[in-house]
């Protein structure tokens, strides 16, 4: 096994998972591949750091860290990616096999000036996968090519599978720099400030429905932006919001 | 997912494998990625057919063949591939990575004189992996390249990355579907209307220098955005400019 980046720069985020037993078989799937970085969001079971198939990841479980939100799961990394069967193909996100994903996930994370990069694979729950609102936060969607008839994976064998093929594929490190991809928490801040001024702008009605907030955080990942351009958007956009509720005091 | 052979060729043989769950859940990873034949050798739980881990996998496990010794199991076999933790490693025998071992299996499947070649991959207990006697049934030996800290995969993960690496080295990429890149005249017109914007706030001067007209044209090159999502901004944009305006005009 040879993987060229950091392991401690991927995280497994997993949300909503309902089966304590899971979330123990994916600790212990990371593990084999050199992966420690568990994320917990929203689990079923609060219980779950006791799953008897975390067979040699126990310290994986007990470290594993807990959150209320994917937002704040994800707040560090740099790169977020959503896993998904075929079936619940979100149009709306670019969607990569495996194989083409994971060369990416490695090759961020193994160039050469990306000091602060950390990415995520996002995975959802047993039953009905990641939600669109767990996917508004994506860069994109990558899955594993299972076959039409039985396309949805149990939820340990899938990370397996995905963590294989990110030790599987062989790296060649890229000595191009790279700017510092700009953070989940930085999207965050840029994509509150936007649905304000669109807001104070009546672009957006006072109260933009979840749907269209969605839309708009969906659309500023796109964006692919570097850490420093969104500082610059984010100076831009302050300044336009404060002259339009500027013009809106005036008498 | 498409693989150039008859998944029919390729058996699946768990030997002597002890939790009815685990065949349960290597006949949910076959069908995951297509493949049906699967045979038991030894199982500890006769009652295996009825393991509840088997979603959407009902069929493979009630048409699993079983048998008393790997002889009969793989006798119809032409190639016999043995699964090992590198710390059992054997060797007597040739030992492949899963990556190349995979594609040697493929080939074999899949070349046009093989009209009677099957192959078989054995999967050991989940305490010992293979004996040294069912080893000797095998042509060479593949393993996943897990970790030395912790090489033993679950029985079921296991399997989902070997079946996957078998797909995976006949899938014909499928291109990325990419929307339209936007025009070099939109943006354009978006470069245009964000400076009107910025100077409308007060963020840029009424005459910015061509520097900084150069710098605000190469942040929204570097946005790298679709055409739709060009249209998108330069909605949002032009409401803003137009209540900007607006609050200016107002006595």
């Amino acid at each position: 096994m040879q993987i060229t980046f950091d392991p401690d720069r991927l995280c497994v985020v997993l949300v909503s998972t309902r089966n304590p037993l899971n979330i123990g078989a994916v600790a212990r799937a990371m593990c084999n591949f050199g992966f420690s970085r568990l994320r917990v969001v929203n689990p079923y079971e609060a219980a779950f750091r006791e799953a008897r198939s975390a067979v040699g990841a126990v310290s994986i479980l007990a470290n594993a860290k807990e959150f209320e939100t994917v937002a704040e799961a994800i707040a560090d990394c740099t790169l977020v990616v959503g896993t998904t069967a075929l079936k619940h193909r979100q149009p709306q996100h670019p969607l990569r096999t495996l194989a083409k994903g994971s060369s990416i996930i490695a090759q961020q994370l193994n160039s050469a000036a990306t000091g602060t990069h950390r990415a995520a694979i996002l995975f959802g729950s047993e039953k009905v996968g990641l939600s669109n609102d767990d996917l508004s936060h994506c860069h994109w969607l990558m899955h594993i090519p299972t076959g039409e008839e039985q396309p949805s994976m149990n939820l340990g064998q899938a990370v397996a599978v995905c963590l294989y093929e990110l030790v599987r594929c062989e790296i060649v490190p890229r000595p191009v720099e790279q700017e510092a991809g700009a953070s989940a928490r930085e999207m965050d801040r840029l994509t509150d400030i936007l649905l304000e001024t669109l807001q104070a702008s009546d672009y957006l009605s006072a109260h933009p429905s979840a749907e269209k907030q969605m839309e708009i955080r969906r659309l500023v990942r796109r964006l692919q932006l570097s850490s420093e351009d969104s500082t610059v958007l984010l100076g831009m956009l302050r300044q336009i919001l404060w002259k339009l509720q500027k013009g809106h005091l005036r008498p």
